[in-house]
């Protein structure tokens, strides 16, 4: 007797074969494993973040299409040191890891923003005009159509033709206070929870972690209400925020992610939309925006 | 300049109590503070599981009017401390923790199933008919209808009359093999990430974490695919799993839920539907079933 749970097995069977007139069904991994290799793009490595922790490097795709002055900022942040030594200081569960200087609100003790601006206005939202938008086939309850541009999650309203990203797992926002454009882009936050779609539009993302999220999510979370540590011994140290471009070639992390617009990726999306392994009794002809896998893999030499 | 990011910051001011014609804005803790005790209940200590770690307790609410059967055998492996001295074998990065024997897939290392039964039938779904459920004004393209039961978050079909459990983050779900009548509740998990409903109505449901779920959400995740630990050492091991009934009175943790019923819940909705805070400058005027909170709270004396 097999119990243990396999949850995401793929076994394919006749069975499974039989009950579609249509192709056969191909996970996931065997659609990206047939793929060609223009269906990949290499991040750039101008617009590539390494946050640099004890237990390993995460890394982060910004987006300057969406956020390009935060973007602009953080890159500033990220070549001057900004975040060097600074510590992740507020963990809450099903919500967001958040990291950067955890005495910014102390004037006395806050760290220099070095040469990057000190106000920015909001960028919760972009024109959407003539923005290649590959939309889902699904909609939901938060945003009137939703889709992806550039790999990114993405919410977009066609009677004011503008688009924002969607604030999925692992995607990284901009922290900021009370008044919409009081974010710099020098605290961060990365939802580690449920996706808080309530946030679109009301705060500015600027990029999505494509890898070691796990080194996030899996941080103690803090004392609730909000996940911030009472001591600055709980938080943990950031060693490091830099640009990929400003790292040893050697040094790097070589990923590549699925283009969002092939047909790979609408490959990919069916077979999550209509599960139809011998796992699935009942495929949900249906996904959300946030359970969309963004596929991210190795690049080979 | 203060930049730490509030994100859940609720100061009202005038500004947002001039923003509505209706009844001034109160945030979920408000609307709680205030709320009658008859508004509470408490769950039933026979149907309440403490799984006790090095880290803490973990509270599961059973959901006997969904899984009868499952609950059933769940009460009998508890009882006759089937779990007790096993483990969280599995991890999965916005996904699920999974417990039980880590050795039921080797006969001659599993452990014994005791009086519990081999075999019971899949519980995807049950008879709608007369069912309380407090209908979600949103809806969302998993399900036709999206509400309540009895606490639990839940879809309905009214063309075929059935309700199901959806899978939203903290629920605990019997993982199964391939067949659908292939669990027996011996082999739980607990989702820990962005809501997997694609599993609705494909695997049965048997309760919710109602109290620690961070030490799930929290544990270092096992390798990739599927997050199991390849040794022994990297799993967490599990005290004990007993029903809450068959412990002392005094070292229950004495929690109170939110009837999910009330003014008060359906207040609590409103607030999160459409958040008129200070922060918030667009309220998403939706919200997702498992974005929806199922209060809960310590009893007072």
């Amino acid at each position: 007797m097999t119990l243990r749970p396999l949850l995401l097995a793929c076994a394919l069977s006749a069975t499974a074969l039989a009950a579609t007139a249509a192709a056969p069904y191909r996970s996931m991994q065997q659609i990206l494993d047939a793929s060609p290799a223009s269906d990949w793009r290499t991040p750039d490595p101008a617009n590539t973040l390494y946050m640099e922790l004890d237990a390993g490097r995460v890394v982060i795709e910004l987006a300057p299409g969406f956020a390009p002055q935060h973007v602009a900022n953080i890159r500033t942040l990220a070549r001057e040191g900004f975040w060097d030594g600074t510590s992740i200081y507020r963990v809450q569960d099903n919500f967001v890891a958040q990291f950067g200087d955890a005495d910014a609100d102390d004037a006395a003790k806050a760290r220099s923003l070095g040469s990057a601006k000190r106000k920015l206005p909001a960028e919760f939202e972009r024109d959407a005009t003539g923005l290649a938008f590959d939309r889902l086939p699904d909609s939901d309850g938060w945003s009137p159509q939703v889709g992806f541009v550039d790999g990114f999650a993405a919410g977009r309203d066609p009677a004011t033709d503008k688009a924002w990203l969607a604030h999925c797992y692992g995607v990284v926002g901009a922290g900021r206070n009370l008044d919409a454009d009081s974010s710099i882009g020098a605290e961060l936050y990365v939802v580690i929870g449920q996706s808080p779609r309530q946030l679109d539009r009301n705060i500015t993302q600027v990029g999505r972690v494509i890898q070691g999220i796990e080194l996030l999510s899996a941080l103690p979370r803090g004392p609730e209400p909000m996940g911030f540590y009472a001591e600055a011994a709980q938080r943990t140290p950031i060693r490091a925020v830099h640009l990929a471009s400003e790292i040893p070639e050697g040094e790097r992390t070589r990923l590549q992610l699925l283009r969002t617009g092939t047909q790979t990726f609408n490959d990919v999306v069916e077979a999550r939309r209509n599960r139809r392994d011998d796992f699935y009794k009942r495929p949900a002809g249906h996904i959300d925006l946030c359970n969309v896998p963004l596929p991210v893999r190795v690049a080979k030499d």
